[in-house]
């Protein structure tokens, strides 16, 4: 969590972390600025809060954070912008001089933070040469960097956000499932009052509205896809399709806060019936997952649930990435991930490498699926779970995981 | 344009353009990628199109790009999982040499893209050394770019976009205006029909369930600021400050269509009357905004308007950035800039530099403010525009400019 930053930093002896500032959005200075909106840098030397740096226009909001917050005027910006008009180098470069000599930046420090891959690639490759009295720039191994060993474990207050947007997505998959259920076949096809076929992208729209409505937001677009679709994993289903009796259905919903915490979760659904071989895959990704909960414990390296679940589905004759690289059939992925500001992060659960273990404090998903694209279905369910003090995996998703939906039209 | 990355390759001697795989939203990916919805990696070389490198899972969705797509497996990925296990930076540098040989990355390398800074750094610094013999990495100077010089000019394809989404985000803005008007006055307060105060969070809401009918996204979200807010150009409102007769409220609207092309406008109204001295504020944004409109030709620096502005400001005895730095009241920033898969892009409209000059099709914003939050009021105008074929500056957002909204309820 974030108040393991000074501990971590002593650890990878790093004297300061800093985040150039970016007009793009950025977890990282999400993290570091308690969530400001503003678009300008953050440093955080070791032992020391984090400090802002915005540009006048943002003040206010940057200093929203609590934090210090310097106006680039403090450093003289348009005073350098008069004097290097169109070298924008030389005027970076004299910035950050500046900047890291009036906020004691000097030793060991990494760069983090989402940005222009070009943008930081030439500035710090122009403050290497010009403050290398000063500065030695030092990167980490991705995946076990800083900010991931933080982003593992997540403090009391990012709890409360967490739960909440579980809370509220919970509800809205629950609503999309009884909406659904509301409507009657024609056929083999789901229909609406009038008649007309009920589309997955009249389901994605209802969704859409209820995500609205309790202020929710979906930046990567939820996943409702059907049949052949449901089977190849991020395929995010096609609007025009229409919703089929038997069909095997996939909704995977992420939906976060505006520019705060993600939830995570998945239902497999299948209409007023469901063909044998989805009600078995079904059968044993609910296993899987119950078998996951239990093994997901406190010390536990998140090599060990994913190998168990790979295992458990090669016995029932499913290919799995743990004995068929690069497996397009069975179980093709990750059993899990961690979710916090973004959707994707620490700690993640790789087949083949005991990087990650499992802490009190972590908040991951647990997702096991089986695909068959060319049999026509997909099958995951998924919930994010919190590792609780009392050592168990609790789950912050509230949805019945149950597999067919009768229609009440 | 995009048409013109081959030949702006050529004259600045880079024979790649590497765009490495990152979950962030990636502006310039969906540019390479004809928008198609995948989070791996992009590859131009000079003279070739873009091919795209996609986990097996989202082959589809990359697929719609119309371009070459590699899975991952088509360079042994699992293999190297099982090979390198929680050796990331080995198996990294395993697998890009066999991409970068493959598709015969070789010589100058630019690496572009949003992207994990970390990352990017640690990628690029391990290639550097492993792939000497084969490849040097260049970095461009900020807002000068290939990128930069491909997005100041728009297709025929984006324009159509882009006059698209102008369309929708006025109409917004027109029904915003209609529906205040809608209400009534209880003293100086505007009220809705229970008598209750409207709030900017009402407005907020109004306007978000505009967007959401008309399929828009607002990732960054919409300014609604009154009073002194309105003069803190980058403030976004108090959700539950009441709208007020007589002061000034600077409505900022950059939505855009999912993972595609912004539109960015901005009126100011004042309900009900309008304050003398925001009156007058108001004229001489419009006065700024008309000159502005007549300036922009091709083959003038977007330095010119900018200083033409700030003139003219000056002479109504407002302070300005051009003689004012670091001025926080008057007219604090530039006139305009680019618009296309960012809500900010080239081209910029610097004061002192002649960085970039106006083309037939740019796209771009003109957006005269002055901003007073002593007296607490702030005057922004703002529409995008398109230098058209004829020459001149025309206009895609289609919206009155009146200051005063009259209650109508």
């Amino acid at each position: 969590m974030k108040a393991d930053l000074d501990r971590l930093m002593h650890e990878r002896s790093l004297d300061a972390l800093v985040l150039f500032p970016t007009e793009f959005e950025d977890p990282y200075r999400a993290y570091l600025s308690n969530g400001a909106h503003f678009s300008g840098g953050t440093i955080k030397r070791r032992d020391e809060p984090p400090v802002l740096i915005s540009n006048g226009m943002e003040i206010e909001e940057a200093a929203r954070s609590g934090l210090t917050v310097y106006s680039t005027e403090d450093f003289g910006e348009s005073e350098l912008m008069r004097t290097f008009r169109s070298d924008y180098d030389g005027r970076q470069v004299a910035f950050y001089r500046r900047v890291f000599d009036r906020l004691g930046v000097a030793g060991r420090v990494g760069v983090y933070g989402a940005g222009d891959a070009n943008a930081v690639l030439r500035l710090v490759g122009l403050l290497s040469v010009a403050l290398s009295e000063q500065v030695e720039f030092v990167t980490e191994t991705v995946r076990a960097t800083i900010f991931d060993a933080a982003y593992e474990t997540k403090d009391p207050a990012e709890l409360i956000a967490l739960r909440e947007v579980a809370r509220q997505t919970s509800a809205v998959m629950r609503a999309a499932r009884d909406w659904i259920a509301g409507h009657r076949a024609a056929g083999d096809t789901v229909v609406k009052a009038d008649g007309t076929p009920l589309t997955i992208g009249d389901v994605k729209r209802y969704v859409r509205g209820q995500l609205f409505e309790r202020d929710l937001e979906d930046p990567e677009g939820m996943i409702f896809a059907q049949g052949r679709d449901a089977a190849l994993p991020h395929s995010k289903g096609e609007a025009s399709q229409p919703l089929k009796l038997g069909e095997s259905i996939v909704f995977d919903l992420f939906p976060r806060r505006p520019g705060s915490y993600f939830h995570d979760m998945t239902r497999t659904w299948s209409i007023g019936y469901a063909r044998p071989e989805v009600q078995a895959a079904y059968d044993a990704v609910m296993e899987a997952f119950r078998r996951s909960m239990a093994l997901c414990r406190p010390g536990v390296s998140t090599r060990e649930p994913q190998v168990a679940v790979c295992e458990y589905f090669e016995s029932l004759g499913h290919p799995t990435v743990l004995n068929t690289p690069g497996t397009s059939k069975g179980y093709v992925h990750s059993l899990a991930h961690g979710v916090g500001l973004n959707v994707h992060e620490a700690p993640y659960f790789p087949t083949f490498s005991d990087t990650y273990t499992i802490k009190t404090g972590s908040v991951f998903t647990i997702e096991p699926g089986l695909y068959y694209a060319d049999e026509g279905f997909g099958v995951r369910i998924e919930d994010t779970v919190v590792m609780s003090e009392a050592g168990t995996a609790e789950s912050l998703t509230d949805c019945p995981y149950d597999l067919v939906i009768e229609l009440k039209g």
